[in-house]
């Protein structure tokens, strides 16, 4: 075992295991794992002050958050993770309140449709109806589009279908860990399987082909890093150095900088996959979204 | 010729230009080189208030510089670029300058020894005892080392040279645009090619050729990118996206991150190889140094 110098890392790892079956038990299927991740969201209050609220934005029906102290007309739209076939919008409920809470702005988590029931690219169309419904009732210099894990990858994804069909960009994009090569080409998935408690490969590719179907996983709506990332918003990519998907932040940063779009890239030493859903329990967690929210600001003006 | 969308930058390049030899020129001698390098050092004016000295610090030569406003112990040691061959304190003082002001730190620029006439690893000496002078008189964690270009090279190999030598890291390395792989293995070095107007290939081939004699370019301290980079203290990467150097910057922040140091990268759009001493004429380069500045600020402690 490794001797974290966080302080809370570890906790956060006995959370984890204890969530996992035993070894002689079947791995949870997809409708346990989509209980125990909505659950998850369930457990943890959303800061003080945070309403809730239910509405169907482009079609997609979805989470409205409204911080007590809200600046002007800004909104995050918030695409939660869970590898296309799980998650929702009450799993992810806390850590986009807790991201809206800090930039002080709305926020909006779609109810994307997942797979295996809803293959690729419903999923992209959903994100890309409600991003064109965001904007045709506010300026989309106040809109940070955001996500997690395939939410990151998601975001990425819209980022390409705005460029595509001509729709004005954000004010910028901020992905956590995000899941954008679904061909599983990085190295971290072998460098970093001892240290990632959540993200194996071969999960991954599972999940991939529940989403995917028989679709090309090389398609840039599909895998963001195959994409020409040109003329899109500034970037924000936050991921933990113990990930496996570490390589997946480090080809997004690579392709969108050489493709001239403004890139930071954050590797949060110790830290794993989608570490600021601990905000709760990690101090880290709470630095790390504290430092996206300055960025945020930045780029939404004052 | 590309249209920029960043208003100074094309100013920039056109300073750079009306420097170069014409086609039927012969390319400057090495003390050309040196001597166009200091010009435009001198050239700058200091940040108003900000005092020039000098003095020798571990045995090495240096510039002293102390801005109207010093926040307690804090300095920055600050190491010029030149490809190892080239530069000294007074090309680089301005720079130096602007990065002390900004962040309220005494500044030391060493006069580091150069190839050919003095081969690696003589600047990784100079670089160490300078190091190992300054944390004598003060607390390490008061202390940033930065660089640029080779001096962000020299930077990083500092860093590995001081867990080698079991001595305190500082509290952070500021790096922009480093030349941190004297192989020139990156792909940058063609894709990049042409629209960077100071680092070509067989240049740098030259220079390298010139600084390690013929010393293996894969010794992490003449390439740091080759080096463990475990338990180095925080690291902040600026760089151009117009660069062919900017593949040097992506290995790093790999070889970092995986190593499970605090890395954040920034890739600036349309900028070039340290565009940051540009920020007399540039309103990039200026926010670039103040970004970099509250960065300092932040692993300083207020």
């Amino acid at each position: 075992m490794t001797n974290w110098k966080d302080p809370e890392i570890q906790a956060i790892r006995d959370v984890l295991a204890s969530g996992r079956p035993a070894p002689d038990q079947p791995p949870p299927t997809l409708e346990e794992s989509r209980a125990r991740l909505e659950a998850f969201g369930e457990m943890i209050p959303l800061p003080q002050g945070v309403r809730c609220g239910e509405a169907t934005v482009g079609g997609v029906a979805c989470q409205l958050l409204t911080p007590a102290a809200v600046q002007g007309e800004r909104l995050v739209l918030y695409f939660h993770g869970g590898a296309y076939v799980a998650g929702n919008s009450r799993s992810h409920r806390p850590l986009g309140g807790q991201i809206a809470h800090t930039v002080r702005a709305a926020c909006v988590l779609p109810d994307y449709r997942l797979g295996p029931e809803n293959r690729f690219p419903a999923a992209v169309e959903d994100a890309l109806a409600v991003y064109r419904a965001v904007i045709a009732e506010r300026d989309p210099a106040q809109v940070i589009v955001a996500g997690d894990s395939a939410g990151g990858g998601l975001t990425l994804a819209l980022a390409l279908a705005v460029k595509q069909e001509g729709l004005p960009q954000p004010a910028g994009y901020y992905v956590i860990s995000p899941w954008a090569d679904l061909t599983q080409s990085s190295g971290t998935y072998v460098s970093k399987a001892e240290t990632d408690p959540i993200i194996a490969k071969a999960a991954v590719d599972g999940s991939a082909a529940d989403y995917l179907g028989g679709a090309d996983p090389r398609q840039p709506l599909a895998s963001p890093v195959f994409g020409d990332f040109s003329d899109l918003a500034p970037m924000l990519i936050q991921v933990g150095s113990e990930e496996t998907l570490l390589g997946d932040s480090l080809k997004v940063a690579e392709v969108a900088g050489l493709a001239r779009v403004d890139v930071r890239l954050e590797i949060w030493p110790e830290m794993i996959h989608v570490f600021q859903a601990f905000f709760f329990m990690s101090a880290a967690a709470r630095r790390a979204i504290s430092v996206a929210g300055a960025w945020m600001e930045e780029r939404l003006g004052s």
